[in-house]
C-alpha cells in the first residue's frame, strides 16, 4: 500500500489525484489544502481520501507532491527539511519552474531525502479543483528534473500516471525554464498585454472590443489564467522571462519596421514563416508525437 | 429577380454566398473567381449559379460584392468607374481596412455609382472556397462605412443576410482602422511574431515546441493564416498598425521592467486587469451582447 501526500488541490493537483487514483497500485491519498470547499469536495468524490496539512503528515507519506503555486513550492520545500520523513520517501513537485526549485530542494537533499523535479505541460484558463479532470495531461509532455531520486522511485511515480499515457522527458533545470519561457510564460504576458492594450486604446470607443471575432479570442484565453499563479511564475523565472522578452520586442520592431516601410515581401515571408512551423506544430500532434 | 455578382470566392465571398442563397429574395448569384477548381466546386454545389469575370458581367448586376484581398478590391474599384454599371447598382465590400477603399471608390462615386463599405468580423486560420460555410457569420458585428448608398440600398443589401443575424454596426473609416487594427491587425502580427521567436529561440533544443500545451496553440492558432491575406491586410493599413505596435511595445516594456525587478504587485495588477478584461468579453458574448 502506498500513501501519496498532495499538496495544493488546484487544478493541477487534484487532476493528479484523479489519475493516480485509476492507477493499477492500490494507494492511500492524503490531501493538503487551505480551502476547506476544496477539500470536502475531493472528499466527496473519493478523489481524496483523507484531509490532512503537509508538515503533520508529511512521515506518513511514500510520495509527496507539492502542487502550490512555484512561491508555496520554494516555502514547502525548505520547511520539509526540517521535519521527519520516511527514508525512502520521493519528494516532487510540479512548479512551472525549476531552477529556483532544484536550488530550494538542495537541503532535503543534504539530509539524503530523494527529490525529483516535475512539470505537467498542460493546464487551462480554468483554476482549482472543481476544473479538474482525469484526462487533463493525456498524451502531455510531462518534464523531469533529476534531483536525488533513483530510478527505481522515477519509475514508480510514472507508473501511477500511467493511464495519462505521458511523454516523459527529461531536461536540466536551465534548459527546462528557457524552454518553457518560450512556449508558456513569455505567451502569457504577451496575451494579457495584448488585452489590456487593445482594451486602453478603444476606451473611448462605443464599440470596442465586443467585435472581436474568434482569432483575438483565442488568441487571448490565457489571459484570464490565475492572477497569483502567474505571478509567482514571473518571479521564479524573471531572468530568462524578461531576456526572451528583449528578443521578442526587437523581432516585433523588425516586423513593425517592414510594416511602415510597406516592404510586402519580408512581411509576406514573415507570415509564411510562422505559417509553416505553426502548421508543423498541428501536423506533430496529429501523428502523436 | 436580383442579380448578385461576388468578385473572390474564398472563405470569406463563398460563405456570404451560402448565406444569400437562403435569404427569401430570388436571386441569380454570379461568381467571379480566378481559381478554377473553385469556381466549378461552387457551380457544383449550387452555391454560384454562374461562373463569369468581373468586368465582363458587371453591368448585369444589382449588387456588386468585392471579397478578394484589400489590395484586389483597391483595383477593382478603379477598373469598375470605368466600365458600364446598372444606374441602381449597389458596389460594396469586405475588406479588413477601409480607409484606403473608401479613397480608392471615389471615381465610381463621382460617376454617381453607389458604394458602401463593408467589413464582417469573422474569419478563421482556415482558407478557401472549400472551408466556407453558411453559419461563419452568425452573430457577428458587420461594420458598415456610409459611402454614397441608399438607405434603401442598405436595407436591401442587410435583407440578404438576415439568416445570419449580424450586428450591423456603422462607422467611419478612421474608426474602423483603428478598432480592427486593435482586435485583429495588431493580434496576427503578435501571432506570428510569437510562433517565429520561439521556433528561432528552441531552434537547438531537442524538444522545441512539440512541448507546447493548448495554451501556446490557442494563442498561435492565427499565425497559420493566409500569407497573402495578411500582408495585404498590413500594407492598407500600415500606420494605424505600427503606430499601435509602438504602443504595444511600450506596454510591453513596463511589465518587462516590472518582472526584471520582481515587482509582485505591479505584475499580480497587470495579470488581474488582463483576466477581468477577458472574462468580460466571454461575459458579454454569452449574454449574445
Amino acid at each position: 500500500m502506498t500513501t501519496i501526500l498532495i499538496s495544493g488541490l488546484g487544478l493541477i493537483g487534484s487532476s493528479m489525484a484523479r489519475v493516480m487514483k485509476q492507477s493499477a497500485a492500490e494507494l492511500t491519498l492524503l490531501g493538503d489544502d487551505p480551502n476547506d470547499d476544496t477539500a470536502q469536495f475531493l472528499l466527496d468524490q473519493g478523489i481524496i481520501d483523507e484531509r490532512v496539512t503537509l508538515l503533520d503528515a508529511a512521515n506518513r507519506a511514500d510520495i509527496i507532491l507539492l502542487a502550490g503555486p512555484v512561491s508555496v513550492i520554494i516555502k514547502q520545500l525548505k520547511q520539509l527539511a526540517n521535519v521527519l520523513l520516511k527514508p525512502n520517501v520521493l519528494v516532487t513537485d510540479v512548479g512551472s519552474s525549476k531552477t529556483q526549485v532544484m536550488a530550494a530542494a538542495k537541503d532535503l537533499e543534504n539530509r539524503q531525502i530523494a527529490f525529483m523535479g516535475g512539470h505537467p505541460m498542460a493546464g487551462s484558463h480554468q483554476t482549482g479543483a472543481h476544473a479538474g479532470r482525469k484526462h487533463l495531461f493525456d498524451h502531455a509532455t510531462y518534464f523531469l528534473v533529476n534531483g536525488t531520486q533513483t530510478t527505481a522511485q522515477t519509475k514508480s511515480f510514472q507508473a501511477l500516471l500511467a493511464t495519462a499515457d505521458l511523454r516523459w522527458t527529461t531536461v536540466s533545470a536551465a534548459e527546462h525554464d528557457a524552454l518553457v519561457s518560450s512556449i508558456s510564460h513569455v505567451p502569457h504576458v504577451l496575451a494579457a498585454n495584448l488585452v489590456n492594450t487593445a482594451a486602453q486604446q478603444l476606451r473611448h470607443d462605443p464599440v470596442g472590443l465586443s467585435a472581436a471575432a474568434g482569432g483575438f479570442k483565442s488568441t487571448t484565453r490565457i489571459a484570464a489564467s490565475d492572477p497569483r499563479m502567474w505571478t509567482a511564475i514571473m518571479l521564479s523565472n524573471a531572468d530568462v522571462i524578461s531576456d526572451q522578452l528583449t528578443t521578442y520586442i526587437d523581432q516585433l520592431k523588425l516586423i513593425q519596421a517592414a510594416i511602415k516601410s510597406r516592404d510586402a515581401d519580408q512581411i509576406r515571408h514573415f507570415f509564411e514563416r510562422a505559417k509553416a512551423i505553426r502548421e508543423q506544430l498541428d501536423h506533430d500532434d496529429s501523428r502523436g508525437k
